[in-house]
């Protein structure tokens, strides 16, 4: 027997779910245009090696879908689309015009055992600006998520945008910490799984990597609420290193630009190798989905591993999945609207190819209307059209088609209008 | 090195690659959306059982990317959506308000030699109904399609709806010809590569299967173009066989509807091995591309075959590389138009501060604004927004912020209007 179900970890998206998924990138396509981005997609297949080089080990190695194609290439469905989009910013590096502006949705593989919020399919936003060296660029793509939370239906004082510095960690492991290349790596994957294991864990691994010495300094700089905070626990002359001055103008350019709900957070890494710069996410409060819903960065050198010119990159993501569950816990889910305003039904003295013209000439005018095909009892009909949530249905018959005067029965009140099929369009446009 | 190359038989959607898609889309979106059909979608990977059944042995067994996952499924990249539709009807069979019209856009994948109109990854439209028993089911995919030819711009002289019925065939061969099922099959399947093979290929074989005595009423069968010319041809009785009252039906309601381009052609097959009535296919007239732009017909067994209750379906189908030859060769391809409306650019005497804000502003009023982040020189901004084409661009200097007068300048006309910012979105969205 064929299994009706859909592939483990991915699903069916009924047209009722498809509603709320065109729901919410609907709100982020708007958003995004807003601000001048452009979309465009890349394969779902691409060859391996593109992962290999920066995504990070765990990904590539345990949680892709890869597999040898017939021609003997080693191919992957793409877990993510950054690499995609540097491979086509590298493509056409002295024919585009910059900043590139790009945004995508595209469907997303990885292989995982499927939780909450973690599927093996999924669709993401993707919102990435090439060829911006300032923080402005940071700015700008926060700017688009702050947007895109706003546009969901979010207060400001629902979700917060948690702010470091790979730049900040980097400096602050070398030269503070004195930790080399392998510590220092090591540590930030520590960090970057702290929400993930017990704080007796975490301390015992971090001491072991910092030192015991040193790991207090660490443990009350990973507390630090700001960059001011920050500043007092740290050397003196550490607040006027470049990734601490950035930080602070970034701060400040996102408060004046009308985004108060942002804070440094110190444990924040995001867990791609690609990241040189900024790193952010964007976190719903609700304590029942306490959790990321846009993660990105800086990631200046991942256009350049294709052997052209480096191009600067900022980017930020976001997935449906996330996003369904922010609208679900926060009561915002659409309810489902069908596209059609009218169920059109054959009645006596009519015949079925006078309805079918009235259709065609309101389908001319831009209504969009269903017609009873195989002309089942009227009972069935009205519970079909309930089902779809058409909210109106007429019933064609002799008188009808002769005076061009309509019953518009309304399937949510039961009211009947009276109405001109020359005035139908009119009205049905309105109500 | 990396390559920059998308993987071999797909393609990068750079933006304005992307913007012809949207145009394709977004038109078969507002057609089909007309007609009271819902949008749904199904997961990229299936099981391969789900292909094997039903989709014709060829495609299955060396068309298709399939692999065993690391859970030890054997697993496909869907080649087409028809099977993952009729899995999503069947598991919801009893919940369901039919007729269900649904239409998806899914990628789909085939392991195949590239070549011109046949990609390894490419998009599909399909419009599928299911439960509706009469021929009004086929008029109604069939006109969706019809309208989407109009809607991308084709003439109805442009293009041709070819008609056929495979329960014609399959009496015509059974009855008139005398074949049994294999050699029926082996006849069907020769059909179905008409085009491909010589005319004394075709004949060669198709004697061999229909036998020397029978084949020149076979041939000439072959070549009626009417189901008037055939019913001429073949045995009196035959006229009234329901497969061939049911094709006049369809005409007849296609011509009422004003579908004058159909026509009856018993050369059309379709390759799969699930289509049970109707068969048709549009074919766009154009001698350099000279294909199927649409194909589809009526399954009424495949839903059945998951155990429920069968249920009658018909749909059709459009790829968006033979759309997009279309409009190609017909000079019909969408000139670039960004989003964005306007460029903002710092100049002397103003902050970056202060054109930021002023950009939250006009999008707060649904203007899309680029603003220029890195403070580049002038003739560098100018370029960039002239190659993205964006229409106007304005610098904001010390003298705009106190006065609140922009001095706009078309890119494309050069012209120059001091407008007041309060009067923008108005001049904006009217040019």
């Amino acid at each position: 027997m064929l299994s009706k179900e859909p592939y483990k970890g991915t699903r069916d998206f009924y047209p009722e779910d498809q509603f709320v998924h065109n729901h919410i990138f609907g709100v982020i396509r708007r958003v995004v245009e807003g601000f001048g981005y452009q979309e465009y997609n890349a394969p779902m297949l691409e060859e391996t090696a593109l992962y290999a080089a920066k995504t990070g080990e765990e990904i590539v190695g345990e949680q892709t879908y890869s597999f040898t194609d017939r021609g003997d290439r080693q191919v992957t469905m793409r877990p993510e689309m950054t690499p995609s989009f540097a491979r086509m910013i590298a493509r056409k590096r002295h024919e585009l015009a910059f900043p590139a502006r790009w945004y995508s949705i595209p469907n997303l593989w990885r292989y995982e055992r499927p939780q909450r919020g973690r599927l093996r399919e999924h669709w993401q936003l993707n919102v990435d600006i090439a060829g911006v060296n300032s923080i402005h660029g940071e700015l700008e793509v926060i700017t688009t998520a702050v947007d895109i939370m706003r546009g969901l239906g979010a207060k400001d004082d629902e979700f917060e945008v948690r702010i470091n510095s790979r730049r900040f960690v980097e400096a602050f492991f070398a030269d503070i910490l004195g930790l080399d290349e392998t510590r220092a790596y090591r540590l930030a994957k520590l960090i970057d799984k702290k929400a993930k294991i017990s704080e007796e864990q975490f301390a015992e691994q971090g001491r072991s990597i910092v030192g015991t010495p040193l790991y207090p300094l660490f443990a009350s700089c990973m507390e630090a609420g700001s960059i001011d905070e920050l500043c007092r626990i740290l050397p003196l002359e550490f607040a006027t290193h470049p990734s601490i001055q950035e930080l602070g103008d970034l701060f400040a350019l996102l408060g004046q630009g009308g985004v108060g709900n942002a804070r440094f957070d110190p444990t924040i890494m995001r867990g791609f190798d690609y990241y040189t710069g900024v790193v952010f996410e964007v976190f719903d409060k609700h304590p029942d989905n306490n959790r990321a819903m846009f993660g990105g960065g800086r990631y200046d050198g991942l256009v350049g591993i294709f052997g052209v010119e480096p191009i600067s990159c900022v980017g930020i993501a976001m997935g449906d999945v996330t996003a369904y569950n922010f609208l679900e816990v926060r009561g915002l889910l659409p309810k489902y609207e069908s596209n059609a305003k009218l169920y059109l039904s054959t009645g006596p003295g009519a015949t079925f190819e006078e309805v079918w013209a009235m259709a065609v000439q309101l389908r001319g005018e831009g209504i969009a209307v269903c017609v009873e095909l195989d002309n089942r009892k009227l009972e069935k009909q009205l519970k079909a059209a309930d089902k779809l949530a058409v909210p109106y249905i007429a019933v064609i018959g002799g008188d009808e088609v002769a005076s061009g005067m309509l019953k518009l029965k309304s399937l949510t009140s039961g009211a009947i209008t009276e109405i001109g099929l020359k005035d139908l369009p009119a009205f049905l446009q309105k109500n």
